[in-house]
């Protein structure tokens, strides 16, 4: 039983027609599938960004949803591509790491190294594997092909690690794990572990010389201009400013260290 | 009887995937919805700007689309969540003015405010509804569920005031309304009443130092460089250049003032 | 035999309601319609780079496609605008050349110039023929409306003309086509053309001062910081970098010249 729903997720943007291609093949390969746009606005070659948002959108969507997630900087190398069959869903991508954090999520049913040449868009270009293998590899799944015809199954794929916080006598160490749109920042402090350290507990979080120590429950509720923390929509702790990005004011980046001090 | 058609109008842009996020539980909640994209590059937080999208654009679409309309600054504050339908459509949004324009245009049936959590996406963060109430409701809608499930009714929406013109004399004072994506300059004077005031008679309007004092019948007719005025697509005067951005170039803004004196 | 995909290639950016507008004609028009964007961010009024995303986009959608490319400054003024039908496709654009390239690699079946106002949506605006004609023409073909409605046949349409290499003796001047998202600079030096040519012999290629002797097979085997050649996803010579973009590094733009001495 397959879906209809190919997700995409690129660092391909928007002006160059590189989506736009993809989406050409695979509605050529399965005139049935929907296509929906995850995002093309991954940071440039970011594995870890791609990654990131990959294992926080997926679970949003319908049972055997497609996901194509191609942040790909080895195109033409002898990465692999693996297609990732979990209990509910389809993911394609090149074997560098994206999948890592999905991985942990979900429970994996099988693993394909896909090598099958049979069904990728011919000529397969050196540069452009979303349009030669990724595309047409989702249209086939959606089809309904068996997923064993597209290559070798194998045990594992690579993976890059999730940044662990780090905790000595009372002081956890962090980071930036993600900024969104809006400028606000993703911590990895997950609200699963920490809501209840931090809500039995004064502390003292610090990151870039700015130090917070309260808990907000909107953004709305935050004083204007005011830095403060608030459990995010994403899972984690996030530090916001009300209608401003504080990323940009403070200058803050994705691995910047943070440190919660308990007292 | 509904349609299939949700159209989406945010701040979220196009890096995150908050959008993405929308459509997986639109599409999860109503497998037979078909998602188009408005625009998801409203400034940020700029209900004045959502308000003006909106009431410009809904009314191209289908008969019972559902307009999801989310830019929402008081998002897990306690502003509503209203629903409002109309003779040919359904439009969602925080009760913070954005359906303040469009409603002025419409015959409204019936006015929801969302409270029913048992069609909400559980559990319900305070900073995400456009994913844990707004797309949820707007798949409901589709699959044809009786929006009096959805909350109480209630008899008025919060409502920003449009900018009107200030007539003194033989001088109107107008503003800025819109800056589109090529830097045309969209006032608040509209066709129907000033077409024929400014046929019949000698003016001279002026922007930030700029006089102007003629219409064009189309872009291509104006002298290159050189600034000019005309009936534009969304019904009002548009300021514009040739092929180039009137506003970067003159740093106009939304807001700043617009004086026409007869002569 | 129709099909159901209406593919749009505009200037139109995603700030503005444009395109959501024209989706919301093409919806209301043809019901039964599927929309795809190729893209939205062609550079505003750039008829070439139209031309180039076209004509290297079209050939990867379903058969009976029908392609909208509005690019179109000339919006308002007598140029024509014109419909395509090809063996395989239906292009609609302004008579501006934007199928200049994409003529060539068809075989055209007939051209139409669409005047017929019956079909248009009105009023019809000097402003946005995007939405007052362009969009329910697109929805009348997958109506299954006949062409030959729309207007009368011509027999050509405007071209211009594209950049072709100029060879003086052992030396090839060539030009920059076009740049890609990643900044990766297309040649008009055609692979089918200049593959053997660059095989079989020594040469050097200078760009702005820089010289360049060997082409890659893929990007990922580039060294870092290092400008290369690749062969292209698009059937053209490029110049890269590895995960940089050479285009703002060496400040390339498109139409800079490229010369390439055989040794």
């Amino acid at each position: 039983m397959v879906g209809k729903i190919v997700a995409l997720i690129t660092d391909f943007g928007y002006k160059s027609p590189f989506v736009g291609i993809m989406k050409g093949v695979i509605k050529t390969t399965a005139p049935e599938s929907e296509i929906i746009d995850i995002t093309h606005n991954i940071s440039e070659y970011s594995i870890q960004e791609a990654a990131f948002v990959l294992a926080h959108s997926y679970s949003y969507f319908p049972k055997n949803t497609v996901f194509v997630t191609v942040v790909d900087p080895g195109v033409g190398s002898n990465r692999k591509i693996v297609l990732l069959k979990t209990e509910k869903y389809y993911f394609i991508a090149p074997d560098n790491g994206i999948l890592s954090w999905t991985i942990k999520k979900e429970k994996v049913k099988k693993i394909i190294s896909v090598t099958n040449n049979k069904y990728f868009f011919q000529p397969v270009s050196n540069t452009f594997h979303g349009r030669d293998i990724f595309a047409p590899i989702a249209g086939h799944i959606i089809n309904g092909i068996d997923i064993n015809n597209f290559g070798p199954e194998i045990s594992k794929i690579y993976k890059i690690s999730f940044p662990e916080i780090i905790k000595i006598n009372n002081v956890f160490q962090g980071q930036v794990l993600y900024i969104d749109k809006f400028g606000n920042v993703i911590t990895n402090f997950t609200e699963d572990k920490f809501r209840q350290v931090l809500k039995n507990g004064l502390f003292e979080l610090r990151i870039k010389n700015k130090k917070l120590d309260r808990i907000q429950t909107s953004y709305s509720g935050i004083e204007p201009s005011k830095p403060c923390l608030i459990w995010g929509s994403f899972g984690y702790l996030e530090i916001a400013l009300r209608e401003d990005s504080i990323a940009r004011l403070y200058r803050i980046n994705v691995e910047d260290k943070i440190i919660i001090r308990m007292k």
